[in-house]
């Protein structure tokens, strides 16, 4: 009988949206599964990404084995540069996920000494206690898994992201078969993705954007944008696909989209008929009715390239009167108003805008509704149940929605939070200790495809630059700044013993003002980002730190 | 043939959401339909509500003639209180939406001086130029029309807010056969709710709700708790009568639930069984299974009933694990992070939580869908359309969807934005001048039930009281305020002659900081809301003087 313990430490994900990582500890040795980011929430302003706490990790560094990833979704692997920098541990995923790892590996100057361990669906690896075999699930990204991990006590299933596509547009579905032979022979704990837990029925399958896709590129008779998320990239398939279907080339704007397509591409992921792609400088020249330009910035992020296009601020392509935009993606909660305002840009170029909610749809989930949660808790049949990936009351409603398990060998369901540990040994499951967690701020100075530097900065040590507060006070009749801005600080050089920059910092503030259009001037949204940008740039290069920067503005 | 030009002004509500007013001139005559109010987007941190600017109808003071209101909602009526202090014009509007305005005018101690006209559907008046009929239309608050304005240009049809409900639950439905009418004899110029513009289809009826509800309550074995809009009195109805069906008696909690239940009951707008209603004070000594509490603050606002029992924070009422939670409200565009914290707090209590996206479901929405406003445009048959209410993309949707029209004597659409002027006279209809536009903010000091200070004030005058920032720095592992609080402030009295003062102030945050659960103490918006209820409290009272104050939280 295994006389040690099974410890479950979620380090982030439970309870919040984003961040997803999560430790599993038996003895000694550690495993993490997933290593995710989350932007941070208006609250948080002057970051750009946030990134879990990983002390419990630093504090266990000797044990911590390797880094096991279920899909390469920023909220699953934009920690790793972060975690890696720390704790150089193996990495295993697909290859498609690894390659989306090895991109922001090299955007931080880790690639060569990072250890990355290419699996395919149906492996089983073995790291100490622990066997892992990856079991292929269908989701909004390809090359996706959920992980069986046999431990001496049981096992565990951890499904990561999913839904049950019956008809995925790459041909591979959900390996069912596996996940049912793991429940036939009996799993101790479940984690399953909260996401959708609150939508009855089945989640469409993503071919269900086809109709629609192809009756738009039909009757539309200039030119179209859509924006995506550049890594769906079965939904850029199908885009690819309608489009050679209809006549039109396709031009990939912003270098997320970019990259993604040529890493799916390099992975024989994505299927690209030659001559089909332009180059983004040639869109504008082929005849508008010929022509789709698929751009990256689906959220109304005030710099991306879909909000620059809007504002008429893009060096590529320029909307015009009768051209058709679609918004095929998912609105992320706190988003709605920046990506309303980007709408209204676009309406006022003279486009039509197109998007999710219409019915046939535009996007459809990557995340499981009710039906498919309540099949994958029915196939599994767990001694224990952990709701992950979801907000307390979404984990909360998962957990309800399994209590029909109760006759069927369930004992127990556990909500957690991020920092809630979870024993287990051979007398059951229970509440452990709280491990330290919290959120890590970090200012990239990097967006999409604004790549002016890349230097990566943890704010932790906020205290070390302080911050300082741009105000700006804007006419309510004239769209104007009354006066010159006002900037407080602290924690940052005296303003009072360098006037100089005080002077110089506020005439920067004053200059990206005026060379704002009036659309930008009306998006404060835009304004604050454009002001912290330009500030950051000037002040790091006067005095080598990098406070943090929140622009206040006021209207009278 | 008429001489004199008509013209369309909007004052707010025209690629905009929320504060709808619009005015309508003949000559030397102004009407001016509606007058509402919006809530700041976050952007405008320190104020409490936005109003138009009535610039336009104060240069023109002696020739307004009146304000016409379609219906009570706060984005139709919110405003009148601002705009009577300026211009003391009488008010048309039926009996229940004219209630609703004489509560806000009392609470401005308007009342006694405000000439409010009660009409009914079929009503005809007439001032100066202009023939007004009300027609009777559905929508999710009672005593809803549209207007009929006969001109001597012609007619022009102002829908309001609506949607084509087949079977309201208080059996009148939309009068469409005057509307059919008004449209075979011949409409000028129709302007139409764009709302739900991107919805294909119909919207469901307000019945749709009883069967979800029904089922809730019936399955329920402890307390209810239903969140809806105060105004939504279908809706509550609805409740009463599923309650009564069910053996549970009602608790109405919040200050609007209370009045506005008062007042329709006043009207004759909901039936009551007698004994039905518990008093808020004696619903936690009832048999849970046998009450249900119906609460105000469905969008998260920090300091309404539902937010404070959220947060276990309320006198009266107190959920307790296995309780219910149904959010039977929309989702307003900007509060869905808020909304989310309000239900994970609930979660966290035990309480289950059930939302709007359910199926069937727990809420629908007042606004027409396509088909329904395909229909109004069909009946109506227009020779000039306005879309209106909407944000400029919806707009410019609810344009496209009239061009069908265009064989049926449609001869053209026009969107408008908030200050851009529409001018018809017998040649036609073409845009006209720009007026003077603006949002109006307003520091009301009042949220829901706690009413300490009803002064109202208009921000106009910022520079006169100046702004005063709060910064908190908040240690991300500790939750704790670290150091006392800065303190930084512009345009306010010196903080450097009057260092009490300040560290008075910085005594005052600290104390609300101590005095927050450690649960309010994670919800920044919480936090940031007490501190500026707190501090302004105070610092009015020490200098009569009331600033604007923005807390700034940062996390190190």
């Amino acid at each position: 009988m295994p006389d040690k313990k099974l410890q479950l430490i979620p380090l982030g994900g439970l309870g919040e949206f984003g961040m997803n990582c999560m430790a599993l500890r038996y003895g000694d040795d550690i495993i993490v599964l997933d290593c995710g980011m989350m932007f941070p929430e208006a609250e948080l302003l002057g970051v750009d990404i946030v990134t879990p706490d990983f002390t419990f990790l630093e504090e266990n560094r000797e044990h911590v084995r390797a880094l096991i990833l279920t899909h390469g979704h920023e909220d699953h692997i934009g920690g790793i540069p972060f975690l890696l920098t720390q704790l150089n541990i193996p990495v295993y995923g697909t290859k498609f996920t690894l390659a989306l790892v090895e991109r922001r590996l090299e955007e931080h100057e880790l690639r060569k000494d990072a250890r990355l361990k290419p699996v395919k669906p149906r492996d089983i690896i073995e790291i100490g206690p622990f066997k892992i075999e990856f079991i292929h699930v269908t989701h909004s990204i390809v090359s996706c898994v959920a992980l069986a991990i046999t431990t001496p006590l049981g096992v565990i299933i951890h499904t990561g992201d999913f839904k049950v596509d019956p008809t995925p547009t790459d041909n591979t579905p959900f390996d069912l078969h596996t996940l049912a032979e793991y429940g036939k022979r009996g799993v101790l704990l479940l984690l399953s993705d909260s996401t959708n837990v609150d939508r009855a029925g089945y989640t469409l399958s993503e071919r269900a954007v086809q109709p629609r896709l192809e009756e738009l590129f039909n009757r539309a008779d200039r030119r179209i944008v859509v924006s995506c998320f550049s890594s769906s990239i079965h939904r850029l398939q199908q885009i690819l696909d309608i489009a050679a279907a209809s006549g039109r080339k396709v031009g990939l704007i912003g270098r997320s989209m970019l990259s993604a397509t040529e890493i799916a591409h390099a992975h024989g992921l994505i299927r690209i008929p030659d001559g089909l792609l332009l180059r983004p400088q040639d869109i504008m020249q082929a005849l508008p009715s010929k022509v789709v330009a698929v751009v990256s910035g689906t959220q109304g992020e005030p710099m991306s390239a879909m909000s620059r296009i809007a504002v008429d601020n893009h060096k590529h392509f320029s909307l015009e009167k009768g051209d058709l935009f679609i918004h095929s993606a998912r609105i992320i909660p706190g988003n709605e108003k920046a990506i309303g305002r980007m709408m209204n840009h676009i309406a006022r170029r003279g486009a039509e805008v197109v998007a999710g909610s219409m019915n046939p749809p535009v996007h459809v989930s990557g995340h499981a509704s009710q039906e498919e949660l309540k099949l994958v808790l029915n196939l599994v049949r767990p001694r224990y149940f952990v709701p992950v990936h979801g907000e307390y009351w979404q984990m909360s409603k998962h957990a309800a929605l399994a209590s029909h398990l109760q006759g069927l060998g369930l004992e127990e369901v556990f909500i957690l939070e991020t920092g809630q540990t979870l024993e287990l040994d051979h007398r059951g499951a229970r509440r452990g200790a709280k491990v330290t967690v919290g959120r890590v701020c970090i200012d990239s100075g990097s967006i999409d495809d604004v790549v002016e530097d890349m230097i990566i900065r943890d704010r932790r040590h906020l205290s070390e630059d302080g911050f300082v507060i741009p105000i700006i006070t804007i006419g309510k009749h004239t769209g104007k700044c009354e006066g010159l801005p006002e900037i407080v600080s602290r924690g940052f050089v005296s303003f009072e013993e360098r006037s100089d920059l005080l002077a110089q910092a506020r005439a920067i503030v004053s200059k990206t003002l005026d060379n704002s259009s009036h659309e930008e001037r009306t998006d404060w949204g835009v304004m604050q980002e454009k002001i912290r940008a330009d500030l950051k740039r000037f002040l790091n290069k006067q005095t080598s730190r990098r406070p943090l920067i929140l622009p206040v503005i006021l209207e009278v």
